[in-house]
């Protein structure tokens, strides 16, 4: 008499990182590892359903293509800038789908693949990805930030993400470290991402461009606009303009890392983002202030350290999320 | 046969607030009712020993005085200024015992009185009281913050005061408002509470008054020295250059009130301390620079009120951190 095979149990997750270009989906182990990829298109202008038809097709294709079966699968985490209720899986407002409006894409992906889906913050998914895998492994407190068109943030105390009533605490990004510093994209003068991301670096190269210098950088940006990846280049090449906009820049990253160390008083500092790219030529002079500004206890306490998981920190997080809201790892950390 | 009296379930808090000049014992019921209030000074210049004998002697006589017997308490808090280990009891290092090194508070009281006893910084004990028995009632995410000599702080997010790996997370005071501000007691420049905690509003009347103008704070402050609570008064009284004090102080507040509310995204927002009762001459300017500089959406989350328990909330708190540590209170909150 044949007997039904043992059920497996379920061992693989699906992260999935929903940009406004792509949409990423990772076939992973428990223990991090990668085993699929797919891609598809976000389908940014189309109505949503188009979105989540993308999303189901990839977490399809991942499966398929390991020969694993839906069964395998734990469940699917999906990570997305934007405003979200995490309990009920719908997302009211996504800057990257700017014609979404109370999406439910937890349920409508959850229906289509049978399987149990979660959403949450991308800044926040790459925190629980840096927290457990990467980073952030061995520490219950780390603060996260990304530096790059703006700046992110996420806070881990106790070993547990911190969400708050919208979901949104670890907005780092609009405090004010200037009040009558360079104006920001919200409107406000100062904040600490219009004092060190992307615009604020840009705008610091040319103002010096402007008063006539030399620069390395006038070749590197002859055919374009300048971008903080070439004053990263020219600065490493040795140039004295551009590594003055990485002085500069890294001083008031510096005052408002040192404001978070001082308050949240965590074990690990972790910077991720395109811009941290620059590396020590930004990061030393971020520290000297960081050293001189942070109460000596905290200081003490803090590594500060760079992102490990660059790319697929997105998918990586998106699959910690399934195993945090289905075994509650983050607590046992 | 005559049988033993069933025993009575202990429905008693003692909360102790241990400050520089005065330990202060308060027997409290469950409900947060205090019954009964002792004080003794608190031998800031003898060895601990002389404290810690004070402490116990004080808690005694809250309880004899209530007609009560040790098994009617559940326990015993103890709040202070410091920097200590919650979990072992031992106080490492307090400002208002500049002698004392290493004691373990807990341990000791506990062996006097036979009961169990738990330590806390003063100022996470004020947040606890305040939101179980004060201005937090009913929400799960808080900041407090005290305005005095100082800012101090404590974050509540999702039921939890935070912690963190040094009991030291919400050191709000030192955290950058103005790099080329002010200097701060700390060293550096342009801290929050040295741009409007005690000194700043001090250091603001002087310099307005030594350019020669009238003021109402002049015959305030014929017999003395110049203090936020005069400024106050003054402003209260329709004095054009304390109200331009208070109107300064008030922009600085506000700043770091908007960070606070951008970064930990409270439903309350809580504002103790003796400075704080200026009241809306200092609090409406506050209120106006949150406005335009927090996120609308952590704006709109937030109400900003003042503390409730005033003097009490050291002692409130301390009764509250004792029914947290033995029945976990706040999770259920």
């Amino acid at each position: 008499m044949s007997r039904p095979e043992p059920t497996r149990p379920a061992s693989l997750l699906i992260g999935v990182d929903l940009g406004g270009t792509n949409i990423r989906a990772a076939l992973i182990r428990r223990d991090g590892v990668i085993v699929r990829q797919a891609r598809r298109p976000s389908m940014q202008e189309h109505p949503p359903e188009a979105t989540l038809e993308r999303i189901v097709e990839a977490c399809r294709e991942v499966i398929d293509s390991a020969q694993a079966a839906p069964a395998d699968v734990l469940g699917v985490g999906i990570g997305l800038p934007g405003i979200m209720d995490s309990a009920t899986g719908i997302c009211f407002w996504s800057p990257n789908f700017p014609h979404w409006k109370d999406v439910p894409i937890g349920p409508r992906v959850s229906e289509a693949l049978r399987l149990p889906v979660f959403i949450l913050n991308d800044a926040k998914c790459a925190a629980l990805g840096e927290l457990v895998f990467g980073a952030g492994r061995g520490v219950r407190n780390m603060v996260l930030i990304t530096l790059g068109t703006g700046i992110g943030g996420a806070f881990v105390v106790d070993g547990r993400l911190l969400l708050g009533p919208n979901g949104s605490i670890g907005e780092v990004g609009h405090h004010t470290v200037d009040p009558g510093g360079r104006r920001c994209g919200c409107g406000n003068f100062g904040c600490w991402e219009a004092m060190c991301a992307r615009d604020a670096i840009i705008e610091r190269a040319e103002r010096k461009l402007q008063a006539g210098r030399a620069s390395r950088l006038r070749e590197l940006t002859a055919r374009g606009e300048i971008t903080p990846e070439a004053v990263s280049r020219a600065a490493a090449e040795g140039d004295p303009l551009a590594r003055e906009v990485l002085e500069e820049t890294g001083f008031w990253l510096g005052v408002g890392v040192a404001n978070l160390i001082n308050m949240l008083n965590p074990e690990r500092f972790v910077i991720g983002g395109g811009i941290a790219q620059a590396g020590d030529l930004l990061l030393e002079p971020m520290r000297r202030t960081v050293n001189s500004r942070a109460v000596p206890l905290q200081r003490r306490t803090a590594q500060i350290v760079p992102a490990e998981l660059g790319d697929q920190a997105g998918v990586m997080g998106a699959a910690v999320l399934v195993l945090d809201r289905l075994e509650n790892i983050t607590a046992a950390l």
